[in-house]
């Protein structure tokens, strides 16, 4: 999988990839994460991005012609999907993160200040999404949930010792309460059924606690 | 505000704030992030802060020891507040944002690969948030987010030139189109209401487009 990434602050995504679970990723091949800066395209002679708002208000807007020319400088291949990342997408879920990881090339369009001007989105036409409803600096940090999560889903990212089996919403539930070492800690034990070595009751106990944990939590994800 | 980030990859959490709004937050004294690594703590002697969960099944789960005594060794002050960053969590909200930027301290706890340990939940009591439905590594990316969009709701953060006020939520809704020079950009105009300096008009407009904006893309937002 190809991510490209469009950003003003390259090194935001270049340095959360030297770590854990994603550098492995790198380091193995299965994913490639390129980054494009839009500064490196602007025709400005003061290399200016964003521009005040026409009709007045708060923040710097960013300039059509920068982005518009770094995102046809990146080499589309077949089965590429374009993103923009921004609090006006669709909500990213777990089955939007299982569909975006069948592309082999995810463009994303992160912006930064007040955001983009609209003729970027017209001409682009990229598919928006959001990783929720609240307001960030910019597109890094919802770009990067995105290479991760869609990652996870890659062939090859986890090792036998992960799994994206059990993990919450991986069939609409939470997960259920997790125990290790030791089997008491300050005095709380580890329940019973987990010790007696009954996968059929253990299976029994993890499902009630994913169904009533949802309940309690998050009523909505049960309709 | 100071937050304190218990992590195993306190780099992630550390490299991410030497650029931007955020930089400058912590260069201004507006915010103080400092990190927790619980892999310091642990009285295993091959510094092991996981192993596999009881009851079989994939990934290694968080053990208690070295959270809670990382969780401890964190100096609270009044008017602090606990989180741990889970996909089980209640998910981040504008709302709950504006609620966590009246704490002056805000602990976080990020986990990592399988999660953690339930009794770490149990003896810590933290208020557990998702940033969304999606499954991530760790808890470093929604430990950012978390800063990210509180630190923006505290005075000093941004300047003049920015703003929150307009921002995607503010009131409920969706932002306005925004357009920036040139007025003509491959034949796609600025639309003529924000060139002719009515205010009147151009906000009508914008509160127009933003209606609509909402109730196309996110009509629940709308209920």
């Amino acid at each position: 999988m190809i991510f490209d990434v469009l950003t003003l602050f390259p090194e935001m995504i270049q340095n959360h990839l030297q770590f854990s679970i994603l550098k492995r990723a790198v380091d193995s091949g299965v994913i490639d994460v390129r980054t494009v800066n839009p500064r490196d395209f602007t025709l400005d002679k003061h290399k200016k991005v964003d521009d005040t708002p026409y009709g007045g208000g708060a923040g710097m807007v960013l300039m059509p012609q920068p982005y518009v020319d770094a995102y046809e400088s990146v080499e589309k291949i077949e089965n590429s999907i374009t993103i923009m990342l921004s609090p006006q997408g669709e909500p990213l879920k777990e089955g939007l993160v299982k569909e975006l990881a069948n592309y082999d090339q995810i463009v994303m369009l992160c912006g930064h200040y007040e955001g983009f001007d609209e003729r970027i989105r017209e001409i682009i036409k990229p598919r928006e999404i959001s990783i929720g409803d609240f307001v960030l600096t910019g597109g890094e940090l919802p770009a990067l949930c995105v290479i991760d999560a869609v990652s996870r889903k890659i062939e090859g990212t986890l090792g036998k010792i992960e799994s994206a089996n059990d993990d919450s919403f991986a069939d609409g539930l939470l997960e259920y309460p997790q125990y290790t070492k030791p089997r008491e800690y300050r005095g709380l034990r580890v329940p019973d059924v987990l010790l007696n070595g009954n996968h059929k009751e253990i299976n029994e106990f993890r499902q009630e606690q994913r169904i009533k944990r949802t309940k309690e939590r998050r009523p909505d994800l049960m309709c």
